[in-house]
């Protein structure tokens, strides 16, 4: 069994990493950390873990340990880092020293230049080495390098939504690389489990807000990145997020500008067989998805639309934003790296209703 | 007083209007129509209604009558029809001819053009002769025409966030005629009171869909007919629609591209100048507007802001899709058909939260 | 115009008060105060008021200034406090004795006893001369009281409800003094507005949970206090406090024991004898009252119904929190300070659906 | 692997137990039928399902067949009823006679007789001999007789939360058997996936109400029959349900008479010492438990909590409706009718948020 760390487990991410592991064959959680509550059992934060992780072998269930990399070192061979941008490039370069796989479900690694990631996360890159080896962990686009690679950076939730349903048209070149938008919608738990007056039920509830809006989220330069990868030259995008009065769930609205008349059935197959042997990627014929319909399940849930009034072609995109859009994916990442079949512990069918 | 009806009462559009109308200084409900529920009183319908309108002078409150022209006629100077698409047109005649003042809640005068109607509404138009006289009710874009006419056809919920959003932008030809986005997001409660696994609360809690997209929604014809009429030219959209876990509220995001730079303070300028002397479109200098700071009154929100990476120019526009979108609007349209102030009855803050 | 003063107005309950003000027509607001955000306008602290006190005469809208007493009774004629309990205590005595009126939404004076007081919030009294001329202000059972009063103590949103749903049967001795139930269900907006876990999106969405159970909570001694008053003994009650994932409303289901038989529509009699000429009550005799049907409105619904079975009778009474909850109830408490007809600036219809 | 066949696969508790099924590693889907969606594939009912049924080894996934004792008879050697009532008595007896084990999740066999089962659901019970050798499938209570059982009677939902709240205080004695309260708390799941007006979104959300009060639902019958069981007396309870704004989830605040002194400690360690080896029953020490904490898993969360002041003990319940309280109850029973370990299949976490 892979001993496995789960560094900053008392957020929403953490604790999805958690449910995901329990039913994980080949791993089993050997350590967790939490800065405010270290110290305590996670039954404590969590009631709704009680009696879930005795079976770990851990007296009292999983008690939170400190975010330290020897902490890590000394009891895990993998570690999710599910920490404040900022904190995971302090920890990585010490477990990969000590020869740990490392999944960062953060935004550290994720921009490949440190000085895009200081223009959006205003502060400097302190581990730019490690930043040089990190692979973006999106397995259906870049599951080779991350099978070898030792630091994988996690995607964020809003760019795993746009990106995969940006990747067939744009490889394929059927669509122009201008003028693409994503209009993206989001539950709640995106914004984390600290409070705050923009998660306070009586803002949010019977409510819908757009926010960060033109070019202002920093979600926009990580899909651009892949973006301009799928097309081979640098691409803008328009990238508009917005907050849904419900906990999980991202949809995104795609709008692309054919390049040559085409048929919904036509872009239909050209997904099907972009997405040919991948599991988590479900290109739906009839109907359009749900968020519902993924909820608590790995799957993205794609369906390309044409229309032909306006030569346009528009993708809608279904993510669980804690599962694919973080702790699943990450998961999936694990398993590449560890030369697993991706989907283990992943076979997970949605919570519908 | 002015003595009004209401046929078509006990829908989620009917209930609110007799809602605005009870505070009503110049106008007092004096007939109302049910087709389901003809001849119960108003309270046993709406429980929340007990107690409400027997200040109408009504023995016993509100009784729905039949939704006849005679009836409605003889009671009556001025009539709201909040009525499936197709019922309008066969009472509207005679309550013209009878001399009466009428808004059509519906969709059966918002389309000038009687074979684009049958076209997207899959009936034939009976009423061409109404239609010729119907003037489309969005004050703030045509309001000496409303002034002027015996017919009235209320817009639709979305075609009001839409068009409120682009008005300042085409008519001042700022932005491209072509390529123009909306993505509109709205509660549940613009889909009527009629029971369906598609308001199932089940089915639309915790879940977020798009429907109807790449042209298929009714509404797409009518924000073209007003674009074209802004810009001077027909103007092809992409309209979408998404259905949001709340009940009141439409949020719409809209995306067109500029003609030549502009800064977003620019665009503001243009918008307030353009809604100058406008009392319920509001347009907001800082922060972005939210469906609840909306929610319960006749406001139309609006906030542009411009994205000088990709040249486009976005805004964000919030009606409660019960007020503005029906109901107030409706009440809007009365009082500038009556000669009164158009404020007159709906001077209601936002309920919040 | 009485000049209306709102010493707290940034809160759920501050701005309900501004809210209902805005549409009374012998009072204005003339000052408005707030701790964290004082010096800004309350358009900046609530957009959705943009515009709406701009007919106060004040340039540039309401803005908020020191919850000071001496600045307060320069302005103001009536102050309302919608402040943190131990705060309203401090600003009473100084506006009383400088004659004005006070309406205090907290705690600080709806206990007679101040040693109570004390046990129940963990801080002396330190405005006891104060608290002996305080009026508990529930105006269907000490509406006298109230209207001679200079200090009115608007109840708690969940006395509130119970109290009405218990006075006919305590006054009328229909029912066993021991054994009474309160199980109250409360949307968040009852916890204020400042941010915490509790009221966090993700911890209240699709979820439900009791809170200070088992005589834990504050309002306990209150409602004792009035059911006391009522029985014309010491009364003990369990009262069981719920968080429902909604915004707005309490419902109340109330259980006493009969103590000789009766039927449901002999107790259905009573209440409506009892609340004969109270305007804000409504008996429902048919049909159970949902929270819905009262939101946004002053109105208390109650529902009384025997059990043949048990021999019990239980009460749903249903109010929203925040208006017959609090900033309703305060408006009709200075209606009767001001010898005014309660109703003035309350004939609001409930906000459906 | 035992084949399994679900009758009603197509409503809120036939998905949920599919759901359930896919992780069981001894039993494995085999046939499913469906009244209304007959003939049509899973994944087109349910589109969230696409893909998930596939490794059935039924091409194209499941396919609704017809719900028929003998097409099932053929297929499975376990069927579970999810029908409405008076369907399942109309199956079952051929199904018994072909030597298949049931679990019916419908009322048709929970009433141990036929009399009080047509005074309640006014048909004529038309399988007695089936009713007769029915074992009432609560396992915590009646375990030992389902084990030995060919059919087994699912019990409701608000029924499981309320007697496994009441079963140590009964069985104990340490409480009154007269004037039990349960006030139940549901999500709108519980209602079924059936259209209709009370599920109405725009009806449900941000709305509270009681409804079936004082002795009316059918479930009261259930809760007082293995109440009375536990006491060896003949019991009559208050139940009073209510709706909740969620989806899943119920929440049972119940309300019982000590006959003589004891502290919360002492009652928790009852629970406890009751408990042992349930491994679905979690007794809470510390926090009250809410229904997010065990939702999408079998737990019963339950915590006890003695009022002094009154007399009483309190204990809140709670359970997912369509896990504990419906399919994942029915799997638990199936387990132990198969002689498997009760958990198999169901070591689910809850998903939270």
């Amino acid at each position: 069994m892979v001993r496995v760390g789960v560094a900053g487990a008392t957020g929403y991410v953490g604790i999805e990493l958690l449910r995901l592991l329990r039913g994980h064959p080949a791993a089993r959680v050997a350590a967790v950390t939490a800065e405010s509550n270290q110290g305590k059992p996670l039954s404590e934060v969590f009631p709704h873990t009680t009696g879930l992780y005795s079976s770990e072998g851990l007296a009292g269930g999983l008690v939170a340990g400190p975010t330290e990399a020897e902490w890590l070192a000394d009891r895990c061979d993998v570690v999710f880092m599910a920490l404040p941008h900022g904190a995971a490039m302090k920890l990585a370069p010490a477990l990969l020293a000590a020869g740990k796989k490392v999944v960062d479900l953060g935004a550290d690694f994720r921009l490949r230049s440190a000085a895009v990631y200081t223009r959006w996360y205003k502060v400097e890159h302190t581990a730019v080495d490690a930043l040089a080896g990190a692979v973006y962990g999106l397995p259906e686009l870049y599951g080779e390098g991350v099978a070898a690679a030792s630091l994988v950076a996690n995607p964020g939730c809003y760019p795993t939504s746009c990106a995969l349903a940006a990747a067939p048209l744009l490889s394929s070149g059927l669509v122009e690389t201008r003028g693409i938008i994503f209009d993206s919608k989001s539950g709640v738990s995106g914004a984390g489990r600290s409070p705050g007056l923009g998660v306070h039920f009586g803002e949010v509830n019977e409510n819908l807000k757009a926010y960060s809006v033109a070019g202002e989220h920093r979600h926009t330069p990580e899909i651009e990145q892949t973006l301009s990868d799928l097309a081979g030259e640098d691409i803008l995008v328009s990238f508009t997020p917005h907050l849904v009065p419900m906990t999980r769930g991202i949809l995104t609205t795609a709008y692309f500008t054919l390049r040559r008349p085409a048929t919904t059935a036509e872009v239909i197959a050209l997904f099907t067989e972009h997405y040919h042997g991948k599991p988590f990627v479900r290109v739906r014929t009839a109907g359009l998805p749900q968020t519902k319909e993924v909820l608590g399940s790995n799957y993205c849930d794609l369906a390309p639309r044409v229309d032909e009034r306006t030569g346009r072609v528009l993708v809608v995109s279904v993510i669980d934003n804690l599962v694919k859009g973080a702790a699943g994916q990450a998961v999936q990442n694990m398993n590449l790296m560890l030369g697993l079949d991706e989907r283990t512990g992943l076979d997970l069918a949605p919570v519908y209703p």
